[in-house]
This record gives C-alpha cells, structure tokens and sequence, in this order.
C-alpha cells in the first residue's frame, strides 16, 4: 500500500497551519503534538488507526504522534508542541506550522520484505535509514525492523545499511590526515581503554578523534565514565577544536550528528536489549566512517560471559567486520583479547574513572590488567603509523604512558573539551559489600552478572553507583572477606542491586558466597 | 536480566504514594503517566533508559510510561494521569497512586528466545499473554514479539500462544446449548456474509453469539459494518442478554474482555500491518473459544488478492487451524471460497450496510454473489445442527432467507442491541467515479487494491466512505462507463483516494481505465 504514496512534497498540499503552542511537558526523545479536540485542521479522533501526523515549519518536517488535549491545554487553532519536538522544530511560540495526516513512508515496506525473506539492496536501506534519522518511524516500526534484521542479513546487507547510515548523516574531512581509532564492541565491565589509548596516540602526534557511545545495556559507555572528567556532549565544531588543539578528543558522538539513523536504532536496541553482530557492524562502522576514521584497531573480547562466547563466533563477527570494512575503505586491525571477567576494578563511570586516573599517575596500585591491555591495544594503533618501524608501537606506548606524556595529553583533552556537568560526582553514599562464605579461590567472575549488579545499582545514570571489584579470577578469597562492593544513591535501586547480587552474586569459588 | 526481577509483589516495597491528578490529556489506549521533574517519589530523569513504572490502585496494577510535566500540570506529590489510564485505574483525583520503577516483567525473555530461535512452551506464551493483557508491555515490545515469532513459529507453538491467551482473559458458558459460529479470514472487500448468516441460523434456532473485530487492515470488520446499523460496542451481560432474547448477536469483541490479550497484539499488527497466519489462528481460535463456540464454520476466501494466493497456503492454513482447534476441542468445517474479487457492490461500512439490508429484504437487485454466498456459509452452519438430516442446511438457509424469517431476526437483533451512535451515518458527500477508457470486459477486480482506494477515502473509521463496484469480473464497460464509485467527506482523505486510484485503479481490462 505504501507504493500509492505520492512524494512527501505533494502530501503538504493537504495540510493546515496551526500555531506553535509549547506546552510543558517533556516526553523524552518521543515526537508528540497535542490537538484539541475540535482542532481546526485535524480532528484526531480521525486519526484512530495511525496517530502519526507531519509536522513542517521552518523548512522542516518531522512526524509525530498525537495526543488529545482540553481546551485549557490547547486551542482549536492551536497544535501543542511538548519538549522535544518544540525545540527539534526551532519555532517560537505562535509560530505557524504546518500539520497534515501522515501516510507512511514508502521505506516501511522494509519491515515486510525482511518478513518476508527478501534481502533488501542499498537504495532500500538508504531510504530506511534516511527516514529513520528524520524521525518518520515510530518506535514500533524501529522494532519490527530491528527484529526482522536480527532473523537474517546477509553481509551484502550489512554492507548495504552501513552505507545508508553514513550517507544519512553528516561526515566528518580531516584534511588529508591520518586518522586513527580504537573501538571495542563492549560487554566487558570496566574496559575503559578509549580513555588510556586516545592519550597515549595523541601523544604520539596520531590523529584519534574518538566518538564514542553512552552504554546501551552496559553500566557505563566511554562516553558516560568521560563525562565524569569532561564535558562530552560537544558539538562538531567543539569537537573538532578539541582535536586541533590536542591531537585528539573523548566526545560523546550523539550530538556531532555521526549517523544519526544508528542512533535511533540504538534508542530502540536498548530497551529491548538487541546487540546482533549485524547492528553491531553497521552502527559501529557507520559511526567510525561518519567521523574520517582512515584506521581503526577493533577489540573483541572473547569469553563465556561476553558477547563473544567462543572462537566461532569470534571469527565469523571479524571477518563481517573486516568484509564492511574493506568495502568502505576503511582499514581495519581487529584483536581477540582476553574477555573472561572484567577489567580493572570499577564498573561504572565514577569508579572507571578512577581506574584511568590510575593507571595514566602510574600508580602503582593502578589495575594492572587495565594497563596492560591499554599499552597493547595502543600499540597496535601506534603500529599503523607509517613512520613508526613495525612492531615498535606496544614499546612506545608504554614509554608515553611511564613518561607522563599521556598523563599530560589527557588534561589537556579535559581542559579543551571543558567542565563536565558531573564534574563533582562522588561515590555513592549506600555500600554493600559482596563476601566469601569460605576460604578458597576465585573460579570466576561472570561479566554479566556484575554488568546487571551495576547497573541496578543505578550506573550509568547514577555515575556514582556501580561495582568496586576487590578479587580477580585466581585470587584467594578468606571466609568473610569483601569480593565486591555495590555503591548506589538511590535506596531503591541500591536495593534491586543488593537483592539481585545476594540471588546471584556472579563471582565462582568452591562453596557459596554471601 | 529479567531473570533476576523478583516477584511483582515484592516491587511495590520500593513504590512511594502520590495524589492522582487527572489531566485533560487524552493518549489514545497508551498508558502514560506525567510527573514532576522534581517528583517527591521518583526523579524522572533517572528514567533514561526505560520510562516504565508500575501504577497501583484499587488492588490494580498497570504498566505505564513516564512523561515530566511543568509546575501548572502536575505538583511534586502528583501524579498527572491522562485518559485512559485515568479510567483504567478506577480513582477520584486526589485518591493515592502508588508508583515505583518497573522492571521488565520476565515474560520479555519470550522476544530474545524467539530472535534466538528457541520454541516457546504454554508456561511461556501464558506469561507472555497474561502480561500482554495487563498491558506490561510496551508497543515497542509487543511489535518486537510478533516480528520474531513472524519468522518461525511452530503448530505446537501457535496452539500453546492460542491456550495462553484463552487462559488471560474470560470464558462464556452456555450452559451446555450447541453454540455456533461462522468465521472468515479477511482479505476480501465487502465479504459481510456473518451479518446474514446470523440471523439465517438463528432463526432456524441454533445459538449463534457472534463476537467480531473492527478492521485491522481492512477498510471495514464485521463490527464496524454492524456498527452502522446497531450498537455493538456491548458488554458481556448486554451480549448475553441479546443473545437470550434472539439466539444470536453481532458485536465487538472489544468489550467482552475476550482474549484481551489479542486485543494488545492487534492494536501492533493493525499500525504494521502484519498478519501471520500463526497470529491470525491464534487470534480467531482463542476468541472462538473464549466466546464459548462448540462448532465453527471458517471461511477462507483464495484468489491472487486474497490473503491465501494458492491452493498449497490455503491448505496449510486450514491444517493449522484444524490441528490447534482440535487441541482445544472445538469443532471446525473449513470451506475454501472463491477470492477473486471482492463480494457484494459496497466496500466501507455504509455500503456494506446497504448491501446486506437489500439481500435481507429480498430485493430483486440485491448483490446476488453476497446471498449466495451467505446462504453457502449459513446451509453449512446449519448442517452442524445434528438435528437436520444431512445435506438440507443450504435448503433450509435459502428458505429462512426466503421466507423473510431471516430479516424479522435481524430485526429482532438490532432491536436488541440498541440504537447505534452512527445510526445516521449517511453516505460521503464527495464522489469520485473511476470509469472505463475503452469498451471490453472487466477482466479482473483486485482486492487489496479496491481496500486500500476505500481506507484511503476514511473507511472504516469514517462510516460513509469506501467504494462501490458497478461491474463484476465478466462484465463489460463501455469506453467512459463507471466502473466504481469512491466516497469520502475528509477532502484530505478522499484526496489520497482518488489519487490512488489515478495512480492504479485495481481493475483489469484490455486498454487503460481513466
């Protein structure tokens, strides 16, 4: 049906003006009008099998769904506008705007095709992705699609929605240079390495302009523990002052509008706990691509509590990153590390924090684990340097960060990209501690149950809340002793996090935890 | 994670207690609750990741999402409560609204599982119903679940996802008298047979209490035709009553809390447009069953614009429906119909209705497909009587139809039922006439074609829309003749109408139509 739909210029001809009338209410990310009831232009009640209308004002079209409103709310002549959608239209109270019925897109047969087996080309995807960065699907239809995608795609797909991604979006030119970045694909609690990694090659004079995520599922994203040293939520020209100056930047990509449609997508993977290799490649490349990345060094842990659960898949989700990859030019140098527990001793953003901190004073309490794989991946970078002799990179990265080079780089970084709101963030005041019921060792530390505990806690929301790890798989435990330490704020929360980590604590040894 | 979520009950330890507010906010069926940015109860912006809580009143709890309201909308001790959560919770403002942050209820495994490949048991489908009933779900969740179960989704599965629904909702019991019925599929315009059939089997005397949808796709469902000529939005005593006095009825099933968690999946299957035929066994079996059907005559119209295209989908179809409804002891007589075309002139409430009285009053131009069709259906419900000889139910139907015995029950019926909000819904005053641009015969009528031209145009939910077909297949029109007729009142959507039947009119003939 969808194929009747006359070009999005023509439906306006349908439409009526309203006035802009922002009301005081805030419904998330959600594109909302309010109509009265006897609106002028559109009676709502009309409207019972699709809420969805076309809003226009400035040039500017966005779809949104409606809600009714009294009199005392909105007037006839009037379309309530609630945050964000006021704000997303740029109008000013009063302002005329344009409302009509919306059919939907022509991209929504997507949803069908994938249904129904068809393997969808890049003109499909570009239009899907296009539509979704404009907000013309709803969240329903996002999910329908997502799970659609999630039965099967084929690497030309994969391929295929990557470049609909970038293409929907702005992409960043860094003149000619080499730019540089690492990127893991999560799931290991604590993994802070963006955070050593961008300094180190900054220091070494490489361009590394790092976006990165807030966690989708996860205790705490890149982005969410940066935010804890520094403001991250810059806009494209702040971003891309901060590289001048630096060299790099630790910036959280949702507002430099890198592949705007992998955000919407993410906002939708992320109440439903969707991460399929195929999403995971799109919107990690798209991003990357967006940003001017020529390199990139990708880290896929490996374990039974990771994304990766063994070698199989391991393989299979490198060699569709590496296929995405060299299609888009970008150069790829993927690693298998080490994703049996999580690494260093915080998980969530404060507490992450902190462990970076550590580890760039060269304390020498720092986690070692986190040191190390940091030094690692950074060399690997380092080694895509056409000066630098091969195998050299791991060497000199260790020397930047032991010299205090990277320590000075990454104040530098916070100062250029400012004050974070977070800025004072503490731990948080409410502290349970996690103990052994007996004396022995530490089988296992099992990354989703300390994500989940963590998270329950309140990260990444709460940076405050998260765990504070005091044992690592090999360790020696005595009856008694503390293995973990939930922080919160929130008693409610606190409380989930305490009830879940006492049903299952997620740290092995012979004889039960309590 | 869900798998860590204690018990509901013990969730409301965390809930606080505000005042109910009513707003003058009507969101269509979503539950949504408003809060202040600096509730006493809950922070909402500690809400990122998921805007759900749990609402409790009156011994009710509901799912709901989270808004933030100004100061004028809703204080700090408030809760700020639009329609229909307001009605759903049964309060007086001011009354206390317990709420607390909600977890994802555990039936949500059920959409990893499927994504995953995994065959969901009855323990899991019940959980899944039971909560979808309860509205625990989101839009974005339950569109997540179809797609997924869309790919794969085995018989087992399918009569299981049947009994979970029948368990979430209530039974009507007839106290042991053989309870009838007639069901078609959809798919075919104009196809009202059920509004025939009725009162033709119960004026023989057979108990026939028909419960019928509104259209999910369609321009028009048995409800919304019926609609027009009597209340059907009537509740379970009401339809029992009805069914008393007249042995049969014809109204919606939105009322009767009768598989309400088929209500939930359908309000996501209508916006996407998905229909399974998993889903749609599910869907029908479970409302058959909860109404208290013992036999059941299913219609499958087959044709290339129908929902079953061949023979092979249309006996694996009627497989399925055989093998759940046996599990579940209901009797089912499959015909397959003929789905070339659309049935009867009119297609849209308002005709429909016409069509339907001209065939009751034996009106030599009644539309003669529609009654034969009917007295088909009707003779094969009536063979179910095991009082009949064999063979005589189509004799017996043409004679009560005949007879006008059939029309004095259809009276008796709307009598009963009650007067209808849209009793004078007239025809739409703007007609468009799609007519023949050469002499020769019609060679072809698409269905989904003729639909879509007659939901264009505001059917069903503007009553006096739709198309009326002047020719048949076979027929023949002379260069400049009508072929069909469109209707509407909304300019708007009887623009999209007539533009889509510029576009493509749905009817073959040697040479173009104009």
């Amino acid at each position: 049906m969808a194929d009747d739909a006359p070009p999005a210029a023509e439906l306006t001809a349908a439409a009526g003006t309203l006035k802009a009338q922002p009301l005081g209410l805030d419904t998330f990310r959600e594109n909302i009008v309010v109509l009265a009831r006897c609106s002028h232009v559109l009676r709502p009640e009309r409207l019972r099998g699709s809420r969805k209308v076309e809003v226009q004002a400035n040039g500017r079209t966005l779809m949104a769904s409606t809600m009714i409103g009294d009199d005392h709310l909105v007037g006839p002549d009037e379309i309530g506008l609630p945050q964000p959608l006021f704000r997303r239209l740029g109008v000013k109270p009063g302002d005329p705007v344009q409302i009509a019925p919306a059919r939907p897109p022509k991209s929504l047969a997507a949803i069908r095709d994938k249904v129904a087996g068809v393997s969808l080309d890049e003109e499909a995807f570009t239009a899907v992705a296009r539509d979704l960065a404009d907000h013309r699907w709803s969240d329903m239809e996002v999910a329908a699609f997502l799970i659609a995608c999630a039965s099967f795609m084929s690497p030309e797909e994969t391929l295929a929605l990557t470049k609909g991604m970038v293409a929907a979006g702005s992409r960043l030119d860094w003149d000619g240079r080499l730019v540089v970045d690492k990127h893991c694909i999560g799931g290991i609690p604590g993994n802070r390495t963006s955070l050593l990694v961008a300094p180190i090659v900054a220091a070494h004079g490489l361009t590394m302009p790092k976006t990165s995520s807030r966690a989708i599922t996860s205790p705490a994203g890149t982005a969410d523990t940066m935010e804890v040293l520094a403001r991250v939520d810059l806009l494209e020209d702040q971003m891309r002052a901060v590289v001048e100056r630096c060299g790099a930047c630790i910036v959280w990509g949702g507002r430099v509008n890198l592949s705007p449609a992998d955000d919407v997508l993410v906002s939708v993977e992320r109440p439903l706990s969707i991460d399929t290799p195929e999403q995971m490649v799109a919107s990690i490349l798209s991003k990357k691509v967006a940003a001017g990345v020529d390199k990139l060094v990708l880290d896929l842990p490996v374990g039974p509590s990771a994304k990766l659960r063994d070698g199989r898949e391991a393989l299979r989700l490198k060699k569709l990153f590496e296929y995405v990859a060299s299609h888009l030019g970008l150069e790829v140098d993927i690693l298998f590390t080490d994703g049996s527990q999580p690494i260093g001793r915080g998980v969530g953003p404060v507490l992450e924090a902190r462990d970076v901190a550590a580890v760039l004073a060269g304390d020498p309490d720092a986690p070692a684990d986190l040191r190390e794989k940091a030094i690692r991946l950074a060399g690997r970078v380092l080694d895509l340097d056409p000066a630098l002799p091969g195998g050299q990179g791991e060497h000199r990265a260790r020397e930047l960060l032991d010299s205090g080079a990277a320590q000075a780089k990454m104040d530098a970084i916070i100062a250029a990209q400012g004050p974070s709101p977070l800025h004072d963030a503490a731990l948080g005041a409410l502290v349970h501690e996690v103990r052994a019921a007996s004396t022995g060792p530490i089988l296992g530390i099992d990354c989703l149950r300390i994500a989940n505990v963590a998270r329950l806690a309140g990260a990444p929301t709460d940076a405050g809340a998260g765990v504070e790890l005091l044992k690592r798989v090999g360790d020696t435990a005595k009856a008694g002793e503390p293995v973990y330490r939930i922080y919160g704020s929130d008693p409610s929360d606190f409380g989930f996090a305490v009830e879940a980590a006492e049903a299952d604590c997620g740290v092995a040894m012979v004889g039960a935890l309590k």
